[in-house]
């Protein structure tokens, strides 16, 4: 019986958890909160993310980390991007290193300030060998998941092994699971998508159609892939389930946090009103700045990121952003 | 003053005429139905397709074509696909024939029997001069252009001349037009997006959600790229505008003629009931039978347009279409 620790019981490791266990794992969530890990233990639903979802009999919770990583087979790293490092480092000053078994990154984003990837974090700020990293994206909307729809993500590591060994962790009915070796072109679009998705929520909000949004999602795709390109990920990745499949399934869905988010500013809202409005983190703040960064320093031209930070750091209105976007002459076409 | 005829009152004719109109062109429509042309000459609306929408009053009609292209600077044909050779021949042999200025296609489909595209069945059947014949695609819902959002083409010609042309006669506001010489590719992708349409909205009428659906563009898009490029077209066309961004526009978009068919196969209609239902010509049955055989003789694999077929043609149940597609392991990821 293969055991696997979920670190994170937000809706995607909640929801992973489910995927783990259908798929014939043991799996004890970590959740930061006592009363999260107990209701997970004793009535095998986190009230928090997935109210309506009864979990299966082999998944079950801790809130001390130390306990969830025993005898484990494999870790999933599910926590918010922007807490990833902070969350590795207290726990290996309290002397709880990560096993030395494969580690799944579910975290999507790009670190602020240091301009990294998950994998990157992980690597270093958890002590944990590349080569044991992998990470994991697709069109994979939680609660579609959790409702056992059938789906496709695409599972990267350096070391196609690795990738496989987790593949088979999650190879549950209806789940595929499609194995890569491009870490990083799966790791910029994951991260991408939400900055996009915010974009689009926010052309949404402003009243503008499905025209409006094929085009941002059409823009944003090629400027995610030339961010993805110059960091060295491959172009098909872009094109396929993690790239192209995973950001229309966010555009699209009035279900995604990052989308909410950006309806809001549409409709008005200031940032901090519409982070309020959507209660939960939306990573795609935090990556448009962290890759805006990244993408002047690489001189890689980024439009649809630049236009998002102007909005929420730089006092540019969301219509200006909006009328400066469809207004550009964009070459090839 | 540019006089343009736009032959075909239907609902992408009758919005075109108004983008022309807002350009500063003076437009006359034909329409087949004299009623059609009168409502359209008098009350500047158009009751079969475009009730609500009042259209310029540089837009005129006429139910004579020979009136309609009387003194004409360009052409747009706005015809059904699979009756344009019919239409071009019925004129040619009562002595119509097209004038010598620039011919833009806007239907999108393949000619079954033929395999032809629609500039190809243009030059054959309507004696044009190949040189002079454009063709126009994008995320370009009519309803949403009709009322005036904005929203992005590609004009593609062999001679770019004659695209910058045409893009100057739809120079609306908001209209923006990119140029390219790819006419294989921007026609393969008009074609090729109803039938992926069709495909998405059965998976929607089968309650599939939004991580179906995108899984599903993002291979269809692979799937048209492939027939595409086979066909000379040049792979940057379909990760643009008028690729990408049509299909994905078309796929998510409920207003879509080809993804209402969809839902309601995936309802458990069969074709019949289905097309009835829909009232409206969908392109994508007729577009994906020529493209099967298309593809079987140029030994390409594409298993949507493949299984569509088999729904429509072969007795496969909708069920069964969808659980082979959805469980086939496609490379690479």
């Amino acid at each position: 019986m293969t055991r696997i620790a979920v670190l994170g019981a937000g809706s995607w490791g909640s929801t992973f958890a489910l995927v783990l266990a259908d798929a014939g794992c043991e799996v004890t969530v970590w959740a930061r909160r006592e009363e999260t890990a107990r209701a997970i233990r004793e009535t095998h639903r986190n009230p928090e993310y997935l109210g309506e979802v009864q979990l299966p009999d082999a998944v079950t919770a801790s809130a001390e980390v130390a306990q969830a990583l025993e005898g484990a087979d494999g870790v999933v790293l599910a926590l918010p991007t922007q807490r990833l490092r902070e969350n590795l480092s207290d726990w290996r000053r309290a002397g709880i290193d990560l096993p030395p078994v494969p580690v799944l990154s579910l975290a999507k984003g790009i670190e602020r300030g240091t301009d990294q990837r998950m994998s990157q974090v992980i690597a270093e700020a958890g002590g944990v060998d590349p080569a044991r990293i992998a990470v994991l994206s697709g069109p994979n909307l939680a609660v579609e998941i959790a409702a056992r729809q059938p789906s496709g993500s695409v599972i990267a590591a350096a070391d196609e092994s690795i990738a496989h060994t987790v593949a088979r962790w999650c190879a549950a009915p209806g789940f595929r699971s499609y194995v890569s070796q491009d870490v990083v072109g799966v790791e910029v679009a994951g991260a991408m998508k939400n900055v996009i998705a915010i974009a689009v929520g926010a052309a949404m909000g402003l009243g503008y159609g499905d025209n409006t949004c094929a085009t941002l999602i059409t823009r944003g795709l090629a400027e995610i892939t030339r961010l993805g390109v110059a960091l060295g990920g491959q172009p098909a990745t872009f094109a396929g389930l993690a790239g192209m499949g995973d950001l229309v399934a966010t555009c699209t869905s009035p279900l995604s946090r990052n989308h909410r988010l950006g309806n809001a500013l549409g409709r008005g809202l200031d940032v901090e009103a519409a982070l309020a409005e959507v209660g939960q983190t939306a990573e795609g703040v935090a990556t448009a700045r962290a890759v805006e960064e990244l993408a002047q320093s690489l001189d890689i031209d980024m439009p649809i990121t630049r236009s998002l930070v102007g909005v929420v750091d730089h006092g540019v209105t969301i219509e200006q952003a909006t009328s400066a976007l469809l207004s550009r002459s964009v070459r090839p076409e």
